[in-house]
């Protein structure tokens, strides 16, 4: 029941001994060649007194920051070929566990088989801004990787490590609202990654009326840094559309009259953290926040975008053999080449059902070659044991989603008791959870001809 | 300039959510046997749901606490055999790497050979409280470790961790007064290693008055919990003995009067993490946050127990063939055998030359197997940078002292501008920094017999 | 929802900001005469410049903290005789009234009728612990007062002065538990004013356990200092007797399972505020913050002291006119004066129902001179809104209580739905809320007989 | 040394127990007409209960906000003639007074003569928000008051009051960044009275650069609003123009080479609060702030506005019989009239030296009918004890400036050792400090001529 401040201000140390480490602005470090950078890591690594060890890592830091893109490009090159592990003793220790497999051999062998660039990344995590200055490597990293696959090593060590700092206990989840600081409230409007946010105001329009909702995951050795964060909106019922909730003109509702709590926005916000996952712990946590707060049971439903549902339909469209949708609808669905159909009543109305379907059916059965759901932001609501509860057709008339998704949304569901569950049997057997309406628009026309033919 | 108190909230939520996670008192759990703890270790291991990993973690933790000392030992042989790396797999990665040696296959027979108890330990520490359960768990490991010695592959995966998680930057320094919460402060007293703290009066004593300071660190997942701390007396001079420091009648001084800053007691407070550093940065922060608080520049000096003084000068004074101390003074130190020569002073004031010369030689020249300084506490101080500044006889009249050092202690001091150097000169060269006058007191027989003569 | 933290960091540099001004601990003032004080304070009036006022006003308290008993009450008759209003000043604004008695006139007598000691004891407050210094001031003034009734004029202004400080809106309710700082737990075993806190093992008895509360109020210039706290126990059910609350042997039970909630001690901790009422918010706000911590309803209930009862029972049993008690129960009562009747079970069985019949007349019908009941601790509770619930015999043995109440002790409950309608009946017409068993036990013997014989 | 964290947290509890005490937004109240508002003020006098207390000041409250201009005028004038004091009473109290007048009776006199409308709005202010409502009501009587002088003992009433709940124990002083929340912040750009803020990116401006200050003072009964507060620019000199100061692409130089800390903006925030003076607490203590955060010793000064000069000056200009001004001077200063002097260069120049006197002779000399400076910025700053240091001519090109001070602006200097005699100086003499220079240039006319005549 009562809380220790005194942890509160112990904590709060971390971040001013950051800021305080980070000391007066330095000077802007020159850009060093690639034959200097690497003699610097190798000092790195050889360095034993804890003050030169801190000095050495922050100017690695800054000299790589300060190179030109080729520079820091070939140093990537460097970690993976002269950072591996010390090939003759990687080679002894394979002897040694060959003539012996024991506890002990392998303990070496695993030792001896460390790359060195990990502790390379461990002591360069040691400088004060270290951890972001490894972030905006590991950023760049991302970025060459799909042009050089051989970075993929390198890669691998920052996610361990990235994995190992970031795990759960050390994240926490803060409400973020019109009484947080500006300099957190300016990543977010940097950061949102779904319904762009223009301006302060409205910013504002989503964290100060009484039915809205964000909170955010932060890290205590990244300062002032969001690591992802959710909006959230109390509304009367489930919403149709994105147009529904952030209407300017809308009237704000009293907390306690909200008949649904929605998670119309997830925004990860640091790409260096790829691979590293907190949405889903994120979600349970906010879920278990809300029910404290509002006490009354509510459902927790989504507004998500179905990203991959146009480029879907398209494949479909172009199949002349495929026959997932049916034949009278594969005509219908036609039309959606039309500019502006959605500003075209009778047409749009037209489309509707068949939409309705087409998005059923991609979100239940529609599978990427490792079997599971196409679409990513299914994936992850699927993964955490949500349902699919409801599609939505011109729910998101904005240029994206019309070019992703013909303006489709979905609501995911989660209901509580079946979270565990879901999770479960989608983890296991590759289960989609739908509701009945869902399942009904998704059932595939053979399927659907023969239960018409049974119903007969 | 300004703290950003958004921050510190932002990371109470750490220890607030420990706390709630932890939830009401479970009920205690039953011991089970060790098959069934092996069982949930596989299972920890092979679980993908989120929140049934942390209920199997959770109970790993319960049911090996709940153990007897039998079981919770047969745990750990269990943990050696059964959860190294997968060998098959090992052994695969091995011939691929023979075949190839690249980063890739490096990677691969790292990543083979990580005995599957890292994993295992990582997701323990998942659990509510799972680093302070991880914590008990190695405590008892350590406490086997002496009479097995095969589980030490076992105690380095926890060691290996246990640094990468209590690395420096999750380290956080914060005074301990008394306005700290008394929970944290009961576990000053409970961990006071140097000089026993007998109440909560003599407490106060060590706090609360003006020329009183104590430090320690925390992180910020064991919560409430000190890791290290050290006790800081303002005084007029460097003190020669404890009694000074800590007598209950002497008149504080006013911080401004001090003319040294003297850190008289360091404790270690968690044994589950030895190996595992902080006491050299605890005490440049605490240095450094000393002369901000105090700008007036003083000396920082310690008053140091020598542990291992008494056993080796009886070592020497039992081996004939040693030369290392003047016959004469061989001669005066066989009066320690009386009891209760501090109080006798003229047997006392005999000694005091002898035993002044004995420990500085102790202090500068003996060495241990790996040809380092004997004493413990000489490692960490000139490991530190600190200098031999000062020996003094009779400093510490408690039986322990008595028994342990002849009732010496010393004092180390950190010289700012020196620190640096004096490091790199012991870690490099092994070099002892000492003061002139303890330089002199150490001058071996022989030398010192012939520097006499050429002097004639 | 979310708290805003930089107000709270805001409002903590109004303790610091006191910290701070208070600066080094000052040397030790000489005490001053009496004629040196009466000049200090005029010059304190007279001061224009704020920093020379804040110096003048502590130096006056300082200087009167530093004088001998004499000359501190000495200065209490001088604030009487000498800082009343200006009577010239005063006689003009009254003939000014006279001649025409309009609002400004009116206000213009009230500003001349001021004493200037009121406009004295407002510059005191602004040195930086002036509040403080206040408050030890009027504890020596209201020690003189019973001796020197001419004093009261003065008393009046503190009084008067701080009620406006310490009214309702700036106090601050705070849970006090085993997290809080020792320098607040030493006050609060300090001040415990009902039951003893021997030592710090017995307060964390009163804090830790799971089934124990403690709150406090606070004020923004009392550093550190509660006024009045309220000690809590969750038991199954409403307590008899003092022992059930505080034996150490007792086992804790969870909150969840708590049947009652159980104020078993208020304090008072400040002197110098009597007459500024704080008890019933008290109340109010722990019943308000337990139900948002305890969702399930309980009734909160206190075990109570009969401080008169003791007395008010020796005058009835001496005055052979009374017909308050029943002729068989004075007899009975007799037996109060055996030295050690409780331990003899026989005798205290027999008394047992005369001293519940005599506590509960006390209660209900004894008056004071103003026609309040005559029991302070029953004008408390019963002018709070709550309701006499049960008297319990022996439920107190301790010395005191044996002395003053001949071991009872009394359950008022707080019956929310109940309060505010008591509370109005009380303050309108005096009347004393009581459960049907009290009431009956309260019935006077004449009553009594009646309503026999009419039964019959 | 160490703050306590725990009181922090208690006194973040006033403001979130204000936040919750206020409750769900209620209903918007109906207005109600002032024999209601009358009836509910005499009920409020009358009540006893806390609660019921607590609910009829919030209704007076919300039901004067919610009425008409009309009948909230009217409330006023309800106020001065119906809650003064009992004039029976006061009768009474006179009469016993001027038989005795003793302290008692003059005690009881003040009390009598107490309007009743002070106990009034002492409890308006114990309603959730009451500061707040009560500062809102204030602000409408300021508007009134120039056209009905007869509310003046009414404001009196609330300027009394106002300076016992805002004294100087209660103010906070809190620096203002770009981590302060977003809700202080907006206020922040809507008070700036001096240099208006255009949007959050010129907030930035003024805050985030290491070269910008900002303090604000805050009290625990106004959640989240500024009283005061001051921006304060870093600067390698004294400026001579708002433009060095505010030009958006300066570059920002670091804190340690500052040679000046320049206080560019004092705005006020509450006008209910007219009259209750923090700006000197504010600069004292931003000073002292200043100074350890920035220990290198550097002056401090202003860049203020001299609102009065150009009406001074057009009068002294209209007024052919006075020789304050040279008549040289006079005949340059003609050319004020012409519009866009500042940019037509030879005309700016020529004005220059002409301007620069005047301003000088209208700061040093000028007097109000007080017989004080004329200039009621130069009042606050002198009255400070801060010195003239430096006028400059087409220093601030604002519209405003122009039409208010022909561009002029002044230095004022704080120099830490004079400010306490300067004030004394000041307060007691009325003397106004001036450097060397500004003397010079505010010799009058004939002053001049003699020492002129008086030198040759």
């Amino acid at each position: 029941m009562s809380e220790s401040s005194f942890f509160s201000d112990l904590l709060a140390s971390i971040a001013q001994q950051g800021r305080r480490l980070l000391g007066p602005a330095p000077e802007a470090p020159r850009a060093s060649g690639l034959d200097a950078l690497r003699l610097e890591c190798e000092a790195l690594l050889e360095s034993t007194g804890e003050a030169s060890r801190i000095a050495v890592a922050r100017s690695v830091l800054d000299h790589w920051a300060a190179s030109g893109e080729e520079v820091r490009a070939a140093f990537f090159l460097v970690l993976r070929q002269d950072f591996g592990p010390d090939r003759e003793r990687l080679a002894k220790a394979v002897e040694a566990w060959g003539a012996a497999p024991t506890p002990e051999s392998e303990a070496a062998l695993h030792e001896a088989a460390e790359p060195r660039r990990q502790e390379l990344i461990r002591r360069l995590a040691l400088a004060p801004d270290g951890m972001a200055g490894l972030m905006r490597m590991r950023e760049a990293l991302l970025r060459l990787l799909p042009v050089n696959r051989s970075l993929k090593v390198v890669d691998d060590d920052f996610a361990h490590l990235f994995s190992s700092w970031f795990n759960r206990g050390f994240l926490v989840l803060r409400p973020i609202d019109w009484t947080t600081p500006a300099n957190v409230l300016e990543k977010i409007i940097r950061y949102e990654a779904v319904h762009e946010i223009r301006d302060w105001e409205e910013l504002r329009r989503r964290l100060e009326p009484p039915d809205r909702r964000c909170f955010a995951f932060f890290h205590p050795r990244l300062v002032d840094e969001p690591l992802i964060f959710v909006e959230v909106a109390l509304t009367q019922s489930m919403p149709e559309s994105v147009a529904e909730v952030l209407d300017p003109g809308r009237e704000p509702i009293r907390a306690e009259e909200a008949g649904a709590a929605v998670f119309y926005s997830i925004s990860n916000c640091q790409d260096g953290l790829r691979g590293v996952s907190f949405g889903n712990f994120l979600i349970k946590q906010v879920v278990e926040d809300l029910r404290r707060d509002l006490p009354r049971s509510r459902p927790f439903v989504t507004l998500s975008p179905v990203p991959g549902f146009a480029e879907w339909l398209s494949g479909e469209l172009a199949d002349p053999a495929s026959d997932t949708l049916a034949a009278e609808d594969r005509e219908t669905l036609a039309a959606l080449e039309d500019r502006g159909w959605m500003d075209d009543e009778p047409k749009a109305e037209a489309l509707r059902p068949a939409l309705a379907r087409a998005c059923a059916i991609y979100l239940v059965h529609a599978r990427n070659r490792r079997g599971q759901p196409a679409d990513p932001v299914a994936r992850f609501h699927l993964g955490n044991g949500a349902r699919l509860e409801r599609v939505n057709v011109m729910a998101d008339r904005s240029p994206r989603a019309e070019r992703q998704a013909h303006g489709m949304m979905v609501n995911y569901l989660y209901e509580l008791d079946e979270i565990e569950q879901n999770h479960e049997a989608y983890a296991a057997r590759g289960k989609v959870a739908a509701s009945t309406s869902v399942k009904r628009l998704a059932r595939r026309p053979k399927a659907a001809e023969k239960e018409t033919e049974a119903a007969r």
